[in-house]
């Protein structure tokens, strides 16, 4: 079944002037001629035929290639931009009123894609112009490299190069020159350009239907930019395997159509057809430059990755390869204004880029090496039952917790968690100062690491921010007090960074009652492993009540309310398991010693 | 059937490095930090942290997204990026190490899109480095208007309108400011903008299968950079109703969203989501900039236009609004050498864009009302016996070119000529200026340009150069060698705008024979009417002789030898016969005279 193209326009018959008045509207250096919808026309607003004294250089040709031709004019490229209807050539009378808006005495240099309608119609427009008084150059441009050796009228096809030649001739027409040497510069750069395409998928003209010619595994070699066919349809491969292919057709010795020669300096263009992602345009750059480098034996002096003349909607890439020489290259990076032309481009080249070395960090603990005291004080004592019984806990409920989140999550919550406690306990054996609360808790940071995943770097900030608050006291025993203040700055940090309060259905509704407790039963002058143990129930019930909230994040705000009310959170029941057994083995030890 | 979705890659798991390599071979101010593939940060090369005098300004996220954010590094926006896998949230290491390559003393702003991971992943890393003695502001954008008003964790997403926010923040660290002063430029330009999408299609990760979602006939609301579910399908709409709706929903007074009212003074972004032609997008920019005008009474300061913050290969574009004053455009305005920023775009907008007048031909012939004479000449006698003669030849010949064209071309040969001839017989009797030769030759061309089309303006061509050679003649009769001098011209113009030379299957090979022996017979002193007729017999077995011509133009190319052999060119044919009937009509007239 053929459907129409998908396209976020409205009449299909009005495209190309509703493209420039918003063009227009996003360019302010930019204008139009009051023509359409037969004339359509884009000029520099800045000038104005009678008075202007460089000549002037207009180009144009079917639309759907934008930016080309419109959005390269500016001062420095083009003085106009003469816009046919899709992928048709400009009437003779639109070309007509662009040379006489723009043309002063220095004359007017006519750029050409070498297709058959735009030479006619260019080429009348230029005996008209001529015979008006005028002084009128043509450069037609062919830099197809897809099709063997031309035979006949039709010749190489003017395709992407051509925005270089634009900007050979635009800077040389800004310099000053007159329209015999701005002709001459846009000649032989024209003549030392080369471009071959490849393409994904064909392009759809507005209110066509869609054609998918080229299927799923399919894509096609040395295309034009009008959806014509290519010279080849090939299985899709890899782009370093395109590019090499078509590096070698435009640089092929056989056809000759670019004299470039190992040691020859270039620069090189990617250029999207419309719907490629930059993304890939990038990663083409970088295979083609290196292969020209190591491969061709050429010096690449600049790099163009963008769209520049496109197919409409065509996915693929087109590759130009101009051989330049200072002149050229002096013209390329001369200023210009035209709003589509790259910016940033130039600057040196060297063989190679070289990445910066990573900076290290500030901080020189990495380099002490931690290791387990030999000798554990009263604190180490306490911190290691503590940290062993709550590492077990979560061992011993992973698959509870997987039952749970398998509910109203991804199901993994207990076997992310067991993660971080099987390294916990690993670590605790090998390295946790354990006669030093701050850094210990540092290292139970460092340890849940491995968990990945939101869970542990929710647990990582937990710890960080204990960390910094323990830091704090510079006495060597930590007081119950200080313990409750850091489990305050861990809950604070997670929730700024986590965005959660009490309520959102999460660890905080464990630990906020847990917190909440502590503080409760410390002020009130309890015994503080009894505090402890009693905050540990609050964590419990704080967990189990998760049951009757409403999730606010994650896969479970997509579940309902009914089977939410079933379980509890999982990450919060995980919370308070292992709060709940440190608790007890805090008490348990006091109890004894 | 699922397919795995077509890009122009090498391995989907490198994807984002070789993007980078790409990148910073295309544009040699950047640099990439030497930890590939865990780290993958894009900095400035002109900045090194230990020395850097400026407020650092640092974004990233996962890729997938470009230019953002890696485009927007560069003098006056962001000095780092950090880079993700695709869709991935950048690990804290990666974060660490950018933060470390160009924080100096003067501090780092994070500028976090929100989504958890990135919130928590750089929010552990600020934790992180404010540790190792660096100064640390985070900023949180979420700009996005399409989901009801926020509740729980999540808050509204970070999209595109996080650019402008990069642009105001990067301004504002290059003037000099503070981390403070720039932390809160940055949140009061977020405060300030709200962002809405619109797709096409759904977009395909590297490596993973294509989803068709949204088939041929539907469109996605409110739509997040990730491939996630908008927040309504519908039917595709003309773009104008689109824009509508997504301007309306960005404004509402309901949401609240962005306190813009009648009367503010707003920037407008137009984002291309991936896919999209910048045709579609500057469609799109100029609806919008009329609405926002016309019906919400808004003054539109900048409109930026293009691909910024992208969705891989997802069709569609996101419309961003910011509220601004004169403190925030310049910002917007101020220059940066990110390569991603727009150029050309600052400037006055006044409410409504005024075209520029065409501007008239300098030739005044046009005013003069072109009448036939009253009383005709010899030479106009015979004129409008040629003349007459040629053009009902061509009429009588349609159905005969149409046929032989049905074989080798489109068919319409015969037709074509046949308009053109009728406008000849309908303009030879109301205003052809017959007593004047060049002249009535030039009216000749006007006439033939109603053919439309390649023969019209080959005849346009024709005409003119004619013309052009006849008015060199300054005595007021015309001689045979005159004429043949005329021919000559008017063939050499043919054959340079066309591209076609003799033996080339085309009307040239009917005229060129006919200009040989015109000239041949004239040099051995034949009456002038004989010479012609006789170079008319020429004309047409020079048109028989195509039959054994490749054709080399045109569709006939496509053609096999053996069908061309069966008939000969259409359109040398009916140059042959025009020339025929015009060649005995003059003859005709000269022995009754």
């Amino acid at each position: 079944m053929a459907f129409q193209g998908k396209k976020l326009i409205n009449d299909p018959n009005e495209v190309v002037t509703e493209f420039i008045e918003g063009l227009v509207e996003t360019y302010p250096c930019l204008q139009y001629l009051d023509g359409f919808p037969e004339v359509k026309v884009v000029l520099r607003a800045d000038v104005s035929g009678a008075t202007y004294d460089k000549v002037a250089v207009i180009s144009g040709g079917g639309s759907g290639h934008e930016p080309a031709h419109a959005g390269f004019v500016g001062e420095g490229m083009l003085t106009a931009a003469i816009c046919g209807d899709v992928f048709a050539s400009p009437n003779v009378d639109s070309i007509l009123a662009g040379i006489r808006a723009v043309t002063g005495p220095m004359g007017c240099l006519l750029i050409v894609k070498n297709y058959t309608g735009d030479r006619l119609n260019f080429g009348l427009a230029a005996e008209q112009a001529k015979s008006e008084g005028y002084k009128i150059e043509t450069v037609i441009v062919g830099d197809d490299c897809a099709l063997p050796p031309p035979r006949g009228i039709a010749g190489r096809r003017g395709l992407a190069g051509t925005v270089l030649v634009h900007k050979v001739a635009g800077a040389a027409a800004a310099a000053g020159l007159s329209l015999a040497d701005v002709a001459a510069e846009a000649n032989r750069a024209s003549e030392r350009v080369g471009t071959m395409g490849v393409a994904l998928s064909v392009c759809t003209l507005p209110g066509r239907v869609t054609s998918d010619r080229l299927g799923q595994e399919k894509m096609e070699l040395g295309l034009g930019i009008h959806g014509e066919p290519g010279a080849a349809v090939v299985d899709l491969q890899p782009v370093d395997v395109v590019v090499s292919h078509v590096l070698k057709q435009i640089l092929s010795t056989e056809t000759h159509y670019v004299t470039i020669t190992r040691g020859s300096r270039v620069v090189l263009m990617i250029n999207g057809l419309g719907a490629t992602p930059l993304m890939e345009l990038m990663i083409a750059s970088g295979n083609a430059v290196h292969k020209m480098q190591l491969e061709h034996g050429l010096a690449v002096e600049r790099v163009y990755t963008g769209s520049f003349m496109t197919s409409l909607d065509m996915a693929g890439f087109s590759i130009s390869i101009m051989k330049v020489d200072q002149a050229i290259l002096q013209r390329l990076d001369a200023p210009t204004k035209a709003p589509a032309w790259p910016v940033g481009v130039d600057g040196s080249h060297p063989p190679a880029k070289i990445p910066v070395p990573i900076p290290p960090s500030r901080s020189t603990k990495s380099d002490e090496a931690l290791s387990r005291p030999k000798v554990l004080n009263q604190l180490g004592y306490l911190l290691e039952a503590a940290i062993e019984a709550a590492a077990n806990a979560v061992v011993n409920l992973r698959d509870d917790l997987n039952g749970w989140d398998s509910k109203v999550g991804d199901g993994d919550c207990g076997s992310t968690m067991f993660k971080g406690a099987m390294a916990i306990l690993e670590d605790l054996k090998k390295y946790y100062p354990l006669n030093d609360a701050a850094e210990t808790v540092n290292e139970i940071g460092s340890s849940v690491k491995i968990m990945g995943g939101t869970s542990g770097i929710i647990y990582n900030i937990f710890c960080k921010a204990a960390y910094a608050k323990l830091k704090e006291n510079t006495a060597p025993v930590v007081i119950s007090r200080q313990w409750a203040d850091a489990l305050d700055a861990a809950i604070a940090a997670v929730s700024k960074y986590g965005g959660a309060r009490a309520g959102y259905r999460t660890l905080l509704d464990a630990l906020i009652p847990a917190s909440a407790v502590l503080r409760e039963r410390l002020d009130a002058g309890d015994d503080p492993s009894t505090a402890f143990l009693l905050s540990s129930e609050a964590a419990l019930s704080g967990a189990e009540s998760t049951k009757h909230m409403q999730a606010q994040a994650g896969r479970s705000s997509y579940v309902s309310g009914e089977i939410l009310a079933t379980v509890p959170d999982p990450g919060a029941m995980a919370a308070a398991s292992w709060y709940r057994a440190a608790a007890l083995a805090v008490k348990e030890k006091c109890q004894i010693s």
